[in-house]
């Protein structure tokens, strides 16, 4: 029987050549990150996918809070009127919020929004708390959900509900929150790059892009191995537009009253997406040992046969007691092979494999996930040995990852170029600077700029779409 | 002006023995725990207040994986339909619902509530994953937001919106649903107890207080200063009532189709209610040193003179590598008098005093906020001696706590005596097991039942209020 269900497990996953989208839902359901909900274009994020959430959440908040950021929590329902008080803020957002209109028996006078983001209410409270400028900077952030009513939705990409982080600061001066809103990209940057084996893109979003509010918003966006883009985290600079809005007004040292200079930004679930769709493969899952909830798995091979279960706990306990995140598949219903495909469709980094010919020579067969290369190491010196491995597997697929995106970023000069470009990977393109171009790009190739790098060394002098004096140099790319 | 803030600052906090109500929201919000959003009935948790909640998070999770736990996330709306399967849970929570009515621009064609809990959406994904007795247990836990339309609210202690976690778990038998309930009953007392300093009474719920849709819903209770109960934790055996109204069967090792036996458990932000109204003083909080978010405060006297920042410095970062919270209040606009209040107020364990006679000493002069005492400690030592100063205020705050429970803790045999005994405390009662006279005590007192402690030793034989036989020892009094 174990036999059966093994094979029927590998023909489940379709070929990322042959329908990526496809492969993508067969990894995520069968490793059991994620599963569909009973409510439309929500997921439940199953044991397996919200342990990943937590590593990558204690990566970002130790950064956060270096870097002296402080956690609050917001009420999920705002008022209305409240997120009405800004007027572009309100047009972005507004078509996709979902309504309480009714509190137990009780029909409401004002309609409340559950937060599709959370600039309105730190607003209200930040102009609350601020008096003088000694009172800054404050450099508040939550982790929470929030709601979109989205139309249509893929499983951590784009969900109605999603679990994320948003950091909402203010400032004494521009050039304080400047600083911020490049500094928050730099840890996403640094958290996406050392943690999840991701090499992004940082650059400055066009003005059709950007968040509804802010003054300048600015990203990081991944390439998946469609060659689509997926923008895997934002930092905004809202200058004083909140502000104004919602009075957040404080005494300067001159004595005088000013306006506060804001940030935000953000990161999600999302980035598990981001994760699979760079560096899966036709077995699923392949995860960065940093970020993995299981780093090394141990399979026992002939778990009956005298001292192989006393071995394989053992090695489990010293590789535990070593720090390492250690699973011991005891499981005693199933095959080795079965666990073996098992554990290489969950993108467990590491699998020792240990049977009694394995503990007559005192090795280990060791298989890495990111090669699928065995290679038997010693029981001795294993702890040592699997740093090492771990360490060299996460530069690995880092490696790998940004050999595929910079073999898929082009230079276009011109239309027709670009429209081939963006069909398998990144146009770099020069730009006018025009909505207008932007928006015959999205309009030819489906595709939609994501951001233009922080070095601007131009590629030409035209604009790709209309031939005027180019000012930008930028990306196109299809989207998540 | 420091003097002056200084002033004002205390004269703020009303006396307990005047007002306890008042001295709460005084102490609340004047240690910036939370503040008032501007929606009705929700609660912003500031930084301070937030970092206590990280602090309980903590030692929860830590012993919810050790005991075998994994955390999910499940969506936040949940269709009318499903909340409404099992007949018992939709009576109890129904009425205090939140509905969504509308997503975006589009009428919904179902009404979708904001989860108050989340059994029925549990369930609904249990159906869905549990196959075999191979799959059993299944033992779940989510850390999220919860809405209960409350018609009258308090920061902490009952809010319209209020941060929790709720276990649910699946079991191939009725006794190991039990074993689970009592053993998260008991993580929740050894949290409460070892780590907040909170003396609790376990027991069993009475059938009227019970969870709706439970079979048994066992709880601790912790004692406020004013004799009141507060509901700190509850632990609900459902047996198969939800496994039957959402049909969650399993194939027996027998080979039959059977329901599964199920458990929930929940404990919330009350519990910051519950520190603040156990502990605290006429100068503010007093906090547990396992959970203070800052254990120890450094305020530099004399701050100016020679040497003094210098050695605030240095001990700070001694401390810091000892493993200590400490916080340096460096703040130059403000005098040491005005810092030892703000200090007193925010209720860290544990203030040393530095200027320039306390270095000619070679001491620190240190300030305990559980018993308002000083004395100078040697520099040198002080890593080691703060440890063992942090643990005895640990311990002296759940004695204090515990003498004081004891204290107001009295039996009644009459309800004439219980009635008087619930004015400032708990009263310990026999009763015959009958819903009317639950009612009738409530009635007459306004004291509900508490729970049925584990030890039944009766301490008589007739029901408090009719007189008839007893069954069960029970306590009552006036609650949270």
């Amino acid at each position: 029987m174990a036999k059966q269900e093994e094979k029927k497990f590998v023909e489940h996953i379709t070929p990322r050549s042959e329908d990526f989208s496809q492969w993508y839902t067969d990894v995520i359901l069968q490793s059991e990150l994620v599963d569909y909900a009973p409510v439309r274009g929500c997921m439940v994020i199953r044991p397996y996918g919200y342990a990943i959430w937590e590593r990558i959440q204690q990566e970002m908040d130790r950064r956060f809070k270096e870097t002296g950021h402080q956690n609050v929590y917001m009420p999920m329902l705002i008022p209305e009127s409240l997120l009405l008080k800004e007027a572009e803020h309100v047009e972005g957002f507004a078509p996709e919020v979902a309504w309480v209109t009714q509190g137990g028996n009780e029909k409401l006078q004002e309609r409340l929004a559950i937060r599709p983001t959370s600039e309105t209410i730190f607003c209200a409270m930040y102009s609350k708390w601020v008096g003088s400028w000694r009172d800054l900077p404050m450099k508040y952030n939550q982790w929470c959900s929030v709601l979109r009513w989205e139309k249509s939705t893929r499983p951590f990409l784009r969900t109605s509900e999603f679990l994320w982080q948003e950091g909402h600061t203010i400032h004494e001066t521009p050039e304080e929150a400047q600083e911020e809103t490049m500094r928050m990209l730099e840890v996403y940057r640094e958290v996406a790059q050392d943690e999840m084996a991701l090499p992004v893109l940082c650059g400055r979003k066009s003005d059709k892009e950007k968040f509804a509010g802010a003054q300048a918003t600015y990203s990081m966006e991944a390439m998946m191995q469609d060659g689509k883009a997926l923008q895997a985290g934002t930092s905004h600079n809202f200058g004083t537009n909140f502000a104004v809005a919602f009075n957040i007004q404080f005494l300067s040292k001159a004595g005088k009253l000013e306006y506060v200079h804001e940030t935000s930004w953000g990161a999600s679930t999302r980035l598990i997406g981001a994760i699979i769709m760079t560096h899966g493969d036709e077995r699923g899952l392949r995860l960065p040992p940093r970020i993995a909830p299981i780093q090394v798995v141990i399979v026992p091979v002939a778990a009956h046969k005298g001292g192989v279960m006393e071995a394989c706990d053992a090695v489990a306990a010293r590789l535990k007691d070593a720090g390492f995140r250690v699973k011991l598949d005891d499981r005693d219903t199933l095959s080795p092979g079965y666990k073996f495909n098992d554990w290489e469709l969950k993108g467990v980094p590491v699998r020792l494999e240990i049977g009694p010919r394995d503990l007559e020579n005192g090795v280990a067969t060791v298989f890495r996930r990111d090669t699928c290369e065995k290679a038997p190491m010693p029981l001795d010196t294993l702890p040592q040995t699997l740093g090492g491995l771990l360490e060299e597997i996460q530069q690995n697929l880092l490696v790998q990852a940004r050999e595929f995106r910079d073999a898929h970023i082009t230079d276009a000069h011109s239309m027709d170029e670009l429209a081939s470009i963006v069909e398998t990977g990144f146009a770099r393109a020069m730009w006018c600077g025009d909505r207008a171009c932007e928006d015959a790009v999205k309009e030819r190739t489906n595709a939609s700029s994501r951001n233009m790098p922080f070095d601007q060394t131009p590629i030409g002098d035209r604009c790709v779409c209309c031939g005027k004096p180019a000012k930008n140099l930028i990306y196109f790319a299809k989207a998540y």
